[in-house]
């Protein structure tokens, strides 16, 4: 529960699948040899906060620039983005971002950082270019965003030096690239998020592209890991759907489904679904709706003008012709699920004969939530399904098969994990070297912020570390948020605080009046009078026994009232509050 | 992440599988007839936390009296145990405690309630004993417990009117039982938590134990939900210590192997195996090394002499011959796993080779933990194993077919699904249709604390409803965190807190001196200077606006800060901090 520090690492090095390549240990300032150089910024000890660039000379290709949710670490944070600090300092060099798909952890930065980093041209395809400028309206101090729009096979030289082109890849959204960052070192492949999508005859649909790739040679291999201890390879979507199409077709009433509104795909296949079944869909939940409509405009929902259906018209049809498509599958506050559920939704309650449909996996940490929705569906007479059950989630992340098959079919000269904790990447390091990369051609990086270079022949981890701490965003602050803040923030949720104010003269030293008193999250003070009598007592010991004949020096007054009302409160409770004293002279 | 409240479940009302059994709704003062009330003070809304009780005239058998861990609902509990108010104004009527099985999910609440119980005679096996009077010790203000030693077949009489007859159940742990307990309206048997075994041919092992105990007729049958929604059936420990041999097998140096130390069974198991592979164990850990030393004295673990090995002396051993278990698997702090990979440990270091194998699945909200100390082992160049990658944990509890089998073997009148949410008890209650027992038969209770009455003929769930709010043990305290500190707790982890200090003049209502302010979790103050005087000006500004004519009202002053200071800071922020004024009148 407390915020990560260096020491409980244990020692640092760089290691490689089984044992760590001697990998050489150069300052990129001695380097004559032409080079690039390519750090991660985030995305090596997380998933999510993706973000990673490319350097060559005065040339700087950025991929991706995402946001992490926060955790039971970071308590009261809306999100966490990578610190920009070392690519602000060189925003003229910029040539582009390029943003691989529209999923937050991908995206997610953009408001907080675009302007620091010179408001760079922004490579990406259509649904993500109407995804990132409709939330961009959102933050009207920041400033319009400058998206070259690019297709599949679309080739970009930007600057002198770097050309780009991006393939197609499948994810769970739509219009998922990669990118070959072209160097005069050598290609860079980047394969953004992606799984393996297999035909009937379970042959993956794009190999012929990936081995195209390949043949141009390929020198590093940024790779997805987030998958990569799973064994076995991609689920077809095609599967997810039949299994769906079934259950829908067993519920006798209402359908309600809840997934990521980000999961563009499987909510177009359901839309597609419902429509076959007869059924209207009403989208419940403004990030649905709005992703919907988007993907919509794109043409990437396909369905009969009448099929979606406002929220307020469901009562117009009998219950087995409706679907409703809801956030909160995380058990959210406010979300759309949540108000159904307690009742404070304006159109919909749970009736029994409804289905609700759990289509996604919990993020750790929404566990309670969740649970507690489920139980008051089922309270309330909802049958409810979820992706536990019944085989209705499946990964948008390519398995350990999938990874060596693309790993093998690219044949890198080196492979560099990312999207993933350490163990993850790890893990994948060694689905390289299933896939016949030599293990010293695997690059497992410690964490964020290590600087590469790559020269033609080699890819060396330097000793050079950019700045990579959080970068913390809670309500209009960026970064204001820091460890101390966090710090007290979790060790006020621990065991509360103690406020003991001191009213001094400021000529005698002697107390004025009866010490106050203000504790939150520590005890009930009204059930408690005895042991505040107590520290009262005690307060105003310590400061009699301070000889009157000095000046009052509040510091050490202060000092003594935290450590001997602390480890009084300890004694008494086994508990320890943050024990704040405040002398007040008069 | 707000406690739960009664709203936010939506209407209440006690559901049967598919439609709720008219349950007829009685006062049990009316109640004439022969009967015996029965209720969950625990249990029912969560895993863990179970206790039950069964009472006849003026007779009460308990069942368990476990605690349940906290969430991140609870911040900086130890944790939470029933609320036993109903039980201890009765004490005199307890005839006996049933406990049965050494986990703290049912035994965990004993040295906090047992005096409140009277100190009743605790009816459990030598294993569960031994531990309870061990944990006692611990608790010198703790009675001595009053333990009556049974064994699998025993019977005994307490009181007039009730007997128990325990019996055999595989779980986790040794010694696990289920009780009968006899009462003038019928037989009703709690299988406390349990698996069913399979030898060879498929065959349930205590199938014929099960037959015998359905022959003597069951009125209710209360069965563990824990795994009630998971399809198919209990997979063989021994599988899973065949896959386990297999792993270590492959080790080439040493093994250190983590789990619950609650899990002796397995943990008997894998000493076994060591021994076999020629492996000296040491124990790292205090809670595993006195489980499996009380194990090891009841004849639960069997060993040669010199097959455990102190830890300080794994040194003398070559590596491919030490196996270490260690206490940590959820990456506890200062647990014994986390100081070995901190460097704390004094005898233990990763190296390079090691095999670690985290034998046990992760308590939501330890996910961050955990992934860190398998990203830090893997860093210092251990090979790490989870049971998410090869089967090497398998759950205590039944499945579906497991549980649709022992139904059907015990053919009772009634099925009450224990032990889960209700969402787990909901699908128990399918469990026990599939198996043929009417649904107008089983009853799925809304909530803890709802009052059962059994007569011969019925199983009526009444409107009664007896106290069961979360008891929170914090250091000391028992139950003096309430709802109003935990609500503090949550608040100010999110935002932090905000004391504003006035002092004013009480005579004439002005301001002596500058506002203080003291602020943690909110910004760092330090960076905020300006924010800082323009709250105090603000505050001056309240204050100076009260017409001097009138006696400083403070609670109207507070109000005015606290209302005026929150919305400045909420407009600056978009945060809303508790804020907390104070007024010192001199």
């Amino acid at each position: 529960m407390t915020p990560r520090t260096r020491n409980d690492r244990g020692p640092r090095r760089p290691v490689g699948p089984r044992r760590p390549t001697a990998t050489p240990q150069s300052k990129p300032r001695e380097m004559k040899e032409d080079h690039v150089r390519l750090a991660a910024l985030g995305g090596l000890e997380e998933i999510g906060r993706n973000m990673s660039f490319i350097e060559y000379k005065d040339e700087i290709v950025i991929m991706d620039a995402g946001f992490q949710f926060p955790d039971e670490a970071t308590p009261g944070i809306d999100f966490i983005i990578p610190n920009v600090d070392y690519l602000a300092a060189k925003k003229e060099h910029i040539k582009a971002l390029v943003l691989t798909h529209a999923h937050f952890d991908h995206i997610g930065a953009i408001p907080y950082i675009i302007e620091r980093l010179g408001n760079p041209p922004i490579y990406t395809m259509n649904l993500t270019k109407a995804l990132i400028e409709r939330r961009q309206e959102e933050f009207p101090k920041a400033p319009k965003l400058n998206v070259v729009t690019v297709k599949y096979g679309d080739k970009h030289k930007v600057g002198e030096n770097i050309e780009l082109e991006f393939f197609g890849v499948d994810h769970t959204v739509p219009e998922t690239s990669g990118v070959i960052v072209k160097t005069p070192i050598g290609n860079i492949v980047h394969f953004a998020d992606f799984r393996l999508e297999y035909d009937e005859d379970g042959k993956v649909q794009d190999i012929k592209e990936f081995k195209r790739i390949g043949e141009m040679g390929v020198h590093t291999f940024m790779v997805d890991s987030t998958n990569a201890l799973e064994e076995g390879r991609s689920q077809s979507e095609k599967v997810i759907e039949k299994n769906l199409e079934m259950l829908f077709k067993q519920a006798q009433g209402r359908i309600i489904l809840s997934t990521f509104s980000s999961m563009i795909t499987r909510l177009a296949e359901i839309i597609k679904i419902a429509e076959r079944l007869g059924r209207k869909v009403a989208i419940n939940g403004r990030s649905m709706k709005e992703n919907i409509q988007t993907a919509q405009s794109l043409g990437y929902v396909k369905c009969k003008p009448d099929t979606l259906i406002p929220v307020e018209e469901i009562h117009k049809y009998k219950d087995d012709k409706v679907m409703i498509l809801s956030t909160g599958a995380q058990g959210q506050e406010n979300s759309g699920l949540m108000r159904i559920v307690t009742g404070e939704h304006r159109y919909i309650r749970i009736k029994p004969g409804d289905m609700v449909i759990f289509s996604s996996s919990v993020i750790p940490g929404n566990e309670r939530s969740v649970q507690r929705l489920q139980d008051n569906m089922t309270r309330q007479g909802a049958i409810v399904h979820t992706s536990g059950l019944i085989d209705i989630h499946v990964s948008g992340h390519a398995l350990q098969e999938d990874l060596e098959l693309v790993i093998k079919t690219l044949k890198p000269k080196f492979v560099m994990p990312i999207h993933g904790y350490y163990y993850f990447r790890f893990a994948n390091g060694r689905n390289a070297v299933r896939a016949g990369i030599p293990p010293a051609n695997v690059r497992v990086l410690d964490n964020n912020g290590q600087v590469c270079v790559l020269t033609k022949s080699d890819f060396i981890v330097t000793e050079e570390n950019l700045p990579t701490n959080y970068v913390m965003v809670d309500g209009l602050g960026v970064g204001d948020v820091g460890e101390v803040v966090l710090r007290d923030r979790l060790m006020l949720a621990q065991e509360g605080m103690f406020v003991v104010i001191t009213t001094l003269d400021r000529k005698t030293g002697r107390i004025m009046k009866n010490p106050d008193i203000i504790s939150r999250g520590f005890i009930y003070l009204k059930e408690n009078h005895e042991l505040l009598d107590e520290i009262r007592k005690r307060v105003r010991g310590i400061v009699s026994r301070i000889p009157h004949s000095q000046q009052v020096d509040a510091d050490y007054v202060k000092t003594l009232i935290r450590d001997q009302i602390g480890q009084f409160l300890y004694n008494k409770t086994k508990r320890r509050p943050m024990v704040l004293p405040v002398i007040i002279e008069v």
